[in-house]
């Protein structure tokens, strides 16, 4: 079998430089008008032609390509999805929730799984995750808490969890899997960040390591996919194929990107063939940058559990907004940045290959000269929340025939938010639409509001306004 | 304003060299291992970086870019689409039906159609269009046919068409559409091949231009942009622009692709910069290519009303699959085949472009010399389907609780069918997965195993067995 086999047989259709009456339109890059680079790679950019299979019904090259995924992660069955890890979120909970079902849900997750609940009208339980001891941004859940809310609801039979967090911390995610799993409960874990595990120590274990029915991650996101590149895991017999196959035929264009495919294909490629001295590499780097880094005066480092994530911050406080701002002024764009943290996401390289470290360290060096002076006009607030399970007030499809009406917040007891609000960090919402507005949260509103932390939903808050359902 | 505002804006910021910090995990095109072509280009696949703005809330370049594209569709608000026109036509469902009503659904629609009203549990009418007299395949809809249906079916308030045909045919739309405003009732068209309909005569009038409230159109079909670039406009004050960014948000990817989206920036550019010299140049290339065909003994060329699309049969009879066969091994790809015509997409050129007409048609006539002595062993059967409007046995909600069994088609009177079967052509579903199989059905059925035509669905029918809910 290819090593590749869906880009090598794209690229044995590219050597053939036939002549196109088919779609797309800009005929293998010849009808475009735009930079030589992309012209030419437009054809790669390709269509269900002979011997290219259809990701729908795939039985060649694309079928080859996705056994070579399955067999690498040791799943059941892996399936290319070209619609982001969204994609895989939705597919996996319509393929495992009926209609009106209770179901366990990690309050900290990613809209798509907002969305997904959505669809299906669940009746989610939130369950609320630790704060995470050295960034204070939201973690895992406590087996406690997981506990704690089964018992509640013993009627939920699924669980929807999400690692590692977007800073690369994780959890005792095991223990919680078997314990729901010792319940009869299906456990899907959202690990878009988490691709890269499948590489061991000195990264963290995987969740399909430790047997979770379905498992989601961005290949796009730490392997060298392109953007929207993701891929789902089957990996328990509870789970049903075949529902799977119905929705990703449901939810992912009829005509699938062809080099999003292909840069999947090259990804599970580049994972496979990542050899011990690649990861040695990789690691050596990383410690030689951060140990660049730690010469920097007023420069603080924050390591995680995962080697490619990197936290810096400015010891003098400045905000990390602020920070961000500065260093893209001198060509280095890190991933994100709150307060008081600003999140580089590395590369994950093989031993040939080279990563401009030094420019990165003097560009950064440069940066926070420029920053070392300002504080964080940010007071330092605990955010304590709500840690009880919480539920719905009003129903997703009850949502729609309700008005939305601006209210201020101090009237609001009682009320059902319209809005999701979530403050950054830790960027566990406070209050999700839906939900029932109580006199803690009413405080917690008013003390974000007060000093002025960063958040996201709200649209009036600054005026003390809030959206209710009415 | 600038004239590609997404386009131009991320080539300012790969102008800049920038070292990445963030998603891709390719860190643009470093992390690559493939051909130049491919590692050069990724370098356009970027992310919500600083200045290139966020689809879902867009507020900058991609504003500006759907600007622009609203701006010359002329429509209420176009969005881009990064999920195909299966995300376009899930969409304008979604966010136009309200679960379990009834909707009116031209018969021979695009499987996303079937799929978004599964999501929703919609009842279906399902509208027989007729078959066109050239190809013989399916066409558009009567206002007759139309009349009936909403004669029958007072309470649909939404109408579902597809229009033009795969092969270009076009239907008078415009009356059914006034028609069903009459009567209160909300157009959404699956205008998928009309994207160009735009640039006017000589090409057929889009449905936008007769007041459809809602068109999606690919714009990888028939313009130049990347596989998976559609757009969504709506067209008229009855939709809720509110719902349809409500699904557009659910069922896109969080991390939409720059690649495709900026190719959107370019296909409307190209479009808006299509001058009445161009579109000659474009007409005089496609008669010169067919004044070249006409000249090869064996050949047949079919027209539809538009330009773009082109018909080629061999005289003798040869199945349409044999001929594609040959000529791909002659270097020319066309759209599909079936077992008598061959679909040609034609390149929509301006007047500084060349495209290889002359190479194409010495390849054809290559080709045909091949198999002009082929004889199409298919007979001629004229499928004479029941024209009346049918809707579902068991609702999609229902359907998951069945089992599927497969019995002889002989013994399936009465039962209700677990398959969708179409035979090509014409390519009108004789059954759906949900109707009840009548005994006119069982006739058909056996006239196209004996007749041996092609069919999609009906995995055991050639054992003349079919699939039903029990």
């Amino acid at each position: 079998m290819p090593k590749k086999p869906l880009i090598e047989e794209v690229n044995k259709h590219i050597y053939k430089n036939s002549i196109s009456f088919h779609v797309p339109g800009h005929k293998n890059g010849h009808v475009y008008e735009g930079t030589t680079e992309f012209k030419n790679f437009l054809k790669n950019d390709l269509t269900e032609l002979t011997n290219l299979d259809d990701l729908h019904h795939s039985e060649g090259v694309i079928a080859e390509a996705e056994a070579k995924l399955t067999n690498l992660y040791g799943s059941i069955q892996s399936f290319f999805l070209v619609g982001g890890s969204t994609v895989g979120n939705l597919t996996m909970i319509l393929a495992t929730l009926n209609r009106n079902r209770k179901v366990l849900v990690q309050r900290n997750c990613h809209k798509s799984v907002f969305n997904g609940l959505k669809l299906i009208n669940a009746k989610p339980i939130f369950i609320a995750p630790e704060i995470s001891e050295h960034l204070g941004v939201a973690g895992g859940l406590s087996l406690e808490s997981v506990k704690a809310a089964i018992h509640q609801n013993p009627e939920a039979k699924v669980m929807i969890l999400t690692y590692p967090n977007y800073y690369g911390e994780i959890y005792d995610i095991r223990k919680i899997i078997d314990f729901a799993h010792g319940k009869g409960i299906i456990v899907l874990v959202d690990e878009a960040h988490g691709a890269h595990f499948q590489l061991g120590n000195p990264f963290p274990t995987s969740a399909l390591k430790y047997g979770a029915d379905i498992v989601v991650q961005s290949a796009h996101k730490t392997l060298p996919a392109m953007t929207m590149g993701s891929w789902i895991h089957v990996n328990s017999s509870r789970v049903s194929i075949k529902k799977i196959k119905e929705y990703l035929e449901i939810l992912q264009s009829s005509s699938p990107s062809y080099p999003i495919m292909m840069s999947l294909d090259g990804a599970r490629s580049y994972l496979e063939e990542f050899t011990a001295n690649d990861i040695k590499y990789t690691i050596t780097e990383i410690k030689r940058f951060k140990t660049m880094l730690l010469k920097i005066e007023g420069l603080k480092l924050v390591e995680t559990e995962d080697p490619l994530k990197l936290v810096i911050q400015v010891k003098g406080g400045c905000n990390g907004k602020i920070f961000q701002e500065v260093l893209e002024t001198h060509g280095v764009f890190p991933e994100m940045s709150d307060q008081k943290n600003i999140l580089f996401i590395l590369p994950l390289l093989k031993s040939s290959m080279a990563y401009p470290f030094e420019e990165a360290t003097n560009a950064i060096k440069q940066s926070i000269e420029k920053v070392s002076h300002l504080k964080n006009e940010n007071r330092k607030v605990q955010l304590h929340e709500n840690k009880s399970c919480t539920t719905l007030e009003i129903s997703y499809s009850e949502m729609d025939s309700y008005k939305e009406e601006y209210i201020s917040i101090n009237k609001a007891m009682n009320k059902v938010s319209a809005e999701t609000i979530t403050p950054y960090p830790p960027g566990i919402p406070i209050i999700i639409r839906g939900e029932k507005i109580t006199n803690t949260l009413i405080d917690l509103l008013n003390l974000c509001i007060e000093n002025n932390i960063k958040i996201q939903g709200g649209k009036y808050l600054s005026n003390k306004q809030i959206a209710v359902l009415v």
